[in-house]
Order: C-alpha cells, then structure tokens, then sequence
C-alpha cells in the first residue's frame, strides 16, 4: 500500500490556503516547497490535486489542477448513536475504527445511566480527521456532541431507525431481531448504543413509540465502545457498494 | 446488565484450588468467606457453581455444586492469524474485543513485512482471559505465538482457508470476492491478515498454492488490527447460531 499525504482543508475549494496546522506540517514536517505536487480534502467527498502555489514560513496556498467527487463506498447514511463511556480511549477508538470502516455521524447521547455528562469533542474531531486521511476517505463523519435522549429520539429521521438494548422481549413488548437481519441496503440507518448500565426501560419505550425497532448484535455480551464498531461494521457490510 | 465476578480456573475439576492470583482477588479483594457461592470456569467451555469450601490467607478451595457445558455461540470454529503491529497495544485491543465478539484461536504470523518478530503473549493471554470473563464467556480463546509465515500455511486444516491482501487480483491470478459472501455457515474458517506493508507477493502466491482463497473485507482501507477484528465479526455474523 503505497503512503502518501492527504491534507485536510475544509473550507476548500473557495479559500486555497491550508489551515494553519496543516499549513506547519507542509512547510515545516514534510518541508514541502513551492510548485511541489499536494493531494488534499474538503472532508465533504471531494479530493483536490494540485500543487504549492505559495510557501510562507507559517501558511501556504495550493493552486487546484484537478478537483474529483469520491463517492461513499456504500449505499445510504450509517449513523451511531451512542452514549460515551466513562473511560474517554474506549470513545476515542470506536471512532477511529468507525471511520476507517465507514460511518457518516457519530452523536454522543446524554441518557438517564450515562457514565459521563461531557465529551470534548475537540480531540474526537482530531482522531477522526487522521483515520479519515489514514483510510483514504474524503469524507469525515460528523460528531455531534452530548444531545439529550428525548430530543434526539424525536429528531426527524429519514430511514431505518434501530436501538439495541438488553431488556428481555417481554419487558419490552416486542421482539428484539438481529439487526444485520432486518436492515436495508438501500436508504439511511440509525443505530443507538446504550451505556453499560444499559437504556432506562423509559428510554426504550420512548425510543419504540418515536418509530425505532429494538434489534440485537448477537449472543456475545459486548462494551459499549464494542457494540457500537459491531453495529457500523453491520451497517457497512449491509450497505457497501459490491 | 447485572455484573457478576466469574473466576479462571483452568485446572477445573482436577484441581478445585484456585490459582493463586484468582485466589488472592478472591480473598483480598473481594473478601470472600468459607461457605460464600462462587462461579468459576475451565476457559474450555464449562462453567462451575459451587462454594468456597477453604479459604486460607493465599489461597482458596472451591466445591462444585453444579457443572455445565455451555455451548459456543457460533457453527464451527473461527480463527484469524494476524502479523502483530509495533504497537503491541493495537495487537491487545484487537485481542480483547476479538474474544467479546468471538474468536477460538488468535495466531501471531511472522511475515516478510513484520513491523515486529517477537510477541510476549503472556499481557496478550491476561487480556483474553479478562476479556472473556467480562462478555460472560466459557471458553478462552487459544493465543498462539510468533508463527513463520510458510508453516502455518502447510498446517493441516479442516476447513474454509482465506487470506486478505491488497494486491491487484491481476499480480496473484486470482479474484477475490467478498469475505462475507463466501463464508459457510457451518463448519472452521480461518482468516490471514498480514502486516502494514502487505504480504510479500510470494507469501500470498504460497497460501493460494496451499488452499487459501483471496478475498477482500470491503472497499475500505483498514489498519491490520482494524482488518482483523473486522474478519472476526464477519465470520461470527456468518457462523453465529440465530
């Protein structure tokens, strides 16, 4: 697999000048010069090639040759909604190994048992950026910070909506199939992913009156941070282009 | 999800003395008495229900009340040999969530391209066997060490043989499809994915000689642990009992 470098720079094509951290890593890591062939990304599915147009000591300007529209490599939105675990590394790889895999937004759900109140989604947002360039992707998920349960549960939705939790069927009133089962290869899908004390059995029955199916991810007992990369790698396996 | 400590104790029912590091977590940390039930298992698929029958200040006996054998959640065996990272850390997360998920056999390779000759597979089995506790599991997954490449491909084995490369289907004379899509439900698979520089052409030439069928895990660009832990889940959502 051949390596080369793929910068991030979301405001083009209309400003041509690499943000500032990209812009030091040009100049100063790779000591890229004037006229020096550049590969980079809006983070919305297009990727730029060009070339270093002008090189100061802290900023620099690429000249567009070639602008290209990378399609998703599958069909619909994959979307994972999870509340985050107390130990912030379990969040912080299930959304690099999201990314690599395949996901188009990642939301952080306060909910009544959430081990944590407050993500800072800084750092998350720069772990994603790296796994979008490390995966060759020219899209970058979205992460969307703390959203209470009941507001998210009642944001319109396009598409499969699914939660996973691990009451038994008759608690809840109604069956619980395997998720991989029951989703569509066509149009978006939604997944929520509880924390490790589980949905409250309210959230569940609000989560089912808003239109979303309880589903299962299988017989083994996963992590949250588990469940969640399970239930995108499903999503994608149900949904990439073949 | 109500959490309970299941104990180690690969020498059950022989040996009804804990090992000593599970004894002292028992009698230590959680302070348990003569006469307190326990839970414990052999890691080879039986879990014992019994009581602590002598608790010394080091170590501890067990009485089995009642033995089971639980079945796996899934047709056949899975297995996956993966030449280890540098960064061991990457190995041991992929190691912990492939034992949540569903993994029999974990085979470190060594490869042309190995970023690392030597494993210790000692912290690799601590994590396994916690891993399995925690997802409720009976059986350990087995953590084979360092393996060369060409003998671990002419070993016998019964069962579907696959290995994942980047190479052009043209350069090794073969396609390769989908994983998922060729995985029988029934019986072992086994799944090779190599180092960050790839296998060596040779290597992949070698293991389609020796019965190994190419396949691809999807469009996306995937780091090794990524890739393996990705071939896990589709071999457990292929094999898993419904």
């Amino acid at each position: 697999m051949k390596e080369y470098h793929v910068f991030y720079a979301p405001e083009l094509p209309e400003n041509l000048q690499l943000p500032e951290e990209e812009a030091i890593h040009a100049i100063r890591v790779l000591r890229m010069k004037e006229g020096d062939a550049i590969l980079a990304t809006d983070g919305r599915g297009h990727t730029y090639e060009g070339v270093l147009a002008e090189v100061s000591k802290k900023w620099c300007r690429m000249e567009i040759r070639r602008q290209e529209a990378i399609a998703s490599g599958w069909h619909g939105r994959i979307e994972l909604a999870v509340a985050p675990t107390k130990n912030m590394d379990r969040m912080e790889w299930f959304a690099e190994k999201a990314t690599e895999v395949g996901v188009d937004e990642i939301v952080f759900l306060d909910c009544r048992n959430s081990e944590r109140r407050v993500v800072k989604t800084e750092r998350i947002e720069k772990i994603v950026v790296s796994a979008m360039k490390q995966s060759h992707k020219a899209a970058k998920p979205i992460v969307t910070s703390m959203t209470p349960f009941q507001d998210f549960i009642r944001r319109p939705f396009e598409g499969q909506r699914f939660i996973c939790h691990c009451y038994d069927d008759s608690d809840v009133g109604t069956t619980a199939p395997m998720l991989f089962d029951v989703l569509n290869v066509a149009g978006a899908a939604q997944v929520l992913i509880g924390p490790e004390g589980d949905f409250s059995i309210e959230e569940v029955r609000a989560a089912i009156s808003e239109g979303f199916r309880p589903v299962s991810l299988g017989a083994s007992r996963l992590r949250t941070e588990t469940a969640a990369l399970c239930a995108v790698h499903m999503m994608f396996l149900k949904k990439m282009k073949r």
